[in-house]
C-alpha cells in the first residue's frame, strides 16, 4: 500500500497516450491507477465510479474521445466510429451535465477538419482539464471571500481534487479558507452508500492539514442544531437556468435543514455545471443505481418483499441556497437574483 | 445458518436459570443466541449492542438482576452483591430510562424482603416481559387508529419485536396497520452506522409480509418530497415531561424536514420510557459512541486530524411531534397539549 500522506492526488492522469484513471472506489485503502487506451474503457471507468465528480467525469470524457480518434483515425469512416464513442460517453452517466458539455466541445473541435485531428483534440482536452484546475483555484478565492471569518463548516460527499481536475470546487472553498487562518474545522457526511465523505474528503483533508471531523449523514441537523458550523459546502452535478441544483443525494435534506437552523449554504462549481436548456431543477434527470449499493449490507438480496429506492442525486430549489460560486463571478441568493449573470458572455 | 423466514423473532428468552440473547449485531446474517449466567454478562450485552432498543435493554436488566440474586443469594452481604450488579447493568448505556424504570422497579422488589428473593424477581421480570409485549400490542391498535388510511410510511432503526419484548413499538403500529389492510409500503432508513433499518428492520417485515424498500438516511427529505409517505412512525428511547423524545440519530433530522414538507410523525413508546423528572429534552442524558463505528470504513485509523463525532441520540421537541402513542393513551400535537395525561394513575 502507499502513503496517503505522500500522495500528490490525481484522479486522472493523461500519458499522451492513454488515460490514467484512480480507481477512487479502493480508497483510500489501495491507490491504483487503471490506463486506459479506448473510450470503451473510459466509458466503464466513469459508469463503475472508478472516477466521479462532475467535473472529473467530464475532463475523463474528453480524454476519452482523444483515446477514440487515436484509434480509428485514419481508417474509413473513422469520423462515425468516433461519434459512436461519444455516443457511448455520454450515456455512461445521467446526471452530471459537465460530461455532456466536454463531450459537446469535443465533438465540435471534431467537426473543424476531415484532416488528422489528433493534435487539437489532444490540445482541447488538456485545456479542459487545465481550465478546471484554474477555474477551482478561481472559486476557491472567491468562495472564502464570501464565508469570511467563518470557523467551521459542513460538506457532503467529495467535491474535492478527485472530483475535478485537481484542487476541488467545495473542497477548494474550504482549502482557500483554511490557508487565509479562519476555517479551522470541516465536519462531512459520510455520504451513504458509496461512503465519498468518509472514504476521500476526510483523507484529502488529513493530506491538507485541516483537521475533520467525520460524522453519520443522519447527525447533520443535530450538529446544526449545536451551532458549530456556519456554512455547508458543496459541488453541484447540474444547474438548471432558475439556480436549482441537482447534487449527490442529501443536499437537498441539508439545504431544507439549513434554513432551518439559520445556516447558510454555498454551491461551488464551474460555469460548466451550468444547463441553460433546462428551465427549472424539475427537468434534471436524476440517476438512479443498483439497489444492491445499499441491500449488499442487509444480507437479503433474494428477498422478493424487500427493495431498495437508490437516487444518487436530488434537486436543490435555488431558493434554499445561499450562494452559488464560480469561476466567472457569484451569485448571492441565487432564489431571488437568478443566474442569468454567470451566463457566458 | 438457520432460515430467517422460519423464525419467531425474539430478542431475549428466558430458561429459569439464564438469559439467552440473540445477538442482533449479526443479523440477519447469522442467529446465535448468546446464553448469560450473571448480571455481568447481560451487562456487556447492552452496552456492545448484542441487544438494544429501549424497552428489550430494560426487560435485559430486569433478567439480570434476577441472575444476580440467584448468584448471591444467601451468601453474606447478598443484598449489596446484587445492588452493585443493579449499579453497573445502570451503566451500560445512559439514554435508554426504560433501563433505570426497570432496575428501579427489581429494586423496590428487592427491599420488600430480607427472604428469599428468587420467585418474586424472577416473576417481576417475567411480568415485566409479559406487560411490554401486551404494551405494544394495545400501541399497535391506537396508532393504527391513528394513521388511519395511510398507505405508505417511514419508519427509522429498529423499533420491531426485537427492541421490545416482542411486535415492536413503531414496527407494532406498523404491523397493526398492515393487518388491518390499509397500510402497503413501509420505507425503512438504513440508519447508520449500526445500520439496523437495513439489518433488522426490513428484515422483520419481510418475515411478516410487508413489502419494504430501503433507503439512504440522506434520501429521507427527497422520498418526502416526492409525496409518497403520509407519517413518519419511530420509537423512543426517553420522552421528557414537556414531550421533547431523544430516539436514534436522525430522528430530529426526519421531524424537522417532515414538517417542512407536511409528513407526520409518530412517536409509540410504552410508558416506561417517560421521565417526567426532566422537564425537557435538554437535560437527557445523548450517549457518544466510539468514533471508529464512523471511522472503521474510512481506514484512516491512525491519522490524528480525522475524527468522527458519533452521538447515538437527537432530541425532538414535542413541537415538532404529531402523536405520542403509548399503552395508556394518546396524545396528539403534545407540544400544545403535553403529555401530563400520560403520567401513571
Amino acid at each position: 500500500m502507499s502513503n496517503p500522506k505522500q500522495l500528490s492526488v490525481q484522479a486522472l492522469q493523461w500519458s499522451g497516450h492513454s488515460l490514467k484513471v484512480l480507481d477512487q472506489r479502493l480508497l483510500p485503502e489501495t491507490i491504483r491507477y487503471d490506463e486506459y487506451l479506448d473510450a470503451a474503457g473510459v466509458t466503464e471507468a466513469i459508469a463503475s465510479m472508478r472516477v466521479r465528480g462532475a467535473p472529473a467525469i467530464g475532463i475523463a470524457a474528453a480524454y476519452g474521445v482523444v483515446l477514440s480518434a487515436m484509434r480509428h483515425y485514419p481508417s474509413a469512416d473513422w469520423q462515425a466510429a468516433v461519434e459512436r464513442d461519444i455516443a457511448q460517453l455520454a450515456a455512461s452517466r445521467p446526471t452530471a451535465v459537465n460530461l455532456f458539455w466536454a463531450l459537446d466541445k469535443m465533438r465540435a473541435q471534431l467537426a473543424t477538419t476531415d484532416a488528422d485531428p489528433l493534435a487539437a483534440l489532444t490540445e482541447l482536452a488538456k485545456q479542459i482539464h487545465a481550465d478546471d484546475m484554474a477555474a477551482n483555484h478561481a472559486m476557491g478565492e472567491r468562495g472564502a471571500d464570501i464565508i469570511g471569518a467563518a470557523k467551521a463548516v459542513l460538506t457532503h460527499c467529495n467535491a474535492g481534487a478527485l472530483a475535478t481536475g485537481g484542487y476541488g470546487t467545495a473542497l477548494g472553498v474550504i482549502r482557500s479558507a483554511h490557508k487565509r487562518g479562519h476555517l479551522q474545522h470541516v465536519y462531512a457526511d459520510e455520504t451513504r452508500p458509496w461512503l465519498q465523505g468518509a472514504r476521500l474528503t476526510v483523507w484529502e483533508l488529513a493530506q491538507d492539514g485541516i483537521p475533520a471531523t467525520l460524522i453519520a449523514d443522519s447527525a447533520a441537523a443535530w450538529l446544526m442544531k449545536s451551532g458549530k458550523i456556519d456554512w455547508i459546502i458543496v459541488g453541484a452535478d447540474r444547474i438548471a437556468a432558475n439556480g436549482d441544483v441537482a447534487n449527490k443525494i442529501g443536499t437537498y435534506s441539508l439545504a431544507v435543514l439549513a434554513r432551518q437552523h439559520g445556516v447558510k449554504v454555498m454551491v461551488a462549481a464551474p460555469s460548466s455545471t451550468f444547463d441553460f436548456t433546462l428551465a427549472s431543477g424539475d427537468s434534471i434527470e436524476i440517476e438512479e443505481r443498483n439497489p444492491q449499493e445499499l441491500l449488499a449490507d442487509c444480507y437479503l438480496r433474494d428477498d422478493s418483499l424487500v427493495t431498495a429506492w437508490n437516487p444518487v442525486f436530488d434537486v436543490t430549489p435555488a431558493e434554499l441556497i445561499s450562494a452559488i460560486v464560480t469561476e466567472r463571478g457569484v451569485v448571492i441568493d441565487p432564489g431571488k437574483n437568478g443566474v442569468g449573470s454567470l451566463r457566458a458572455c
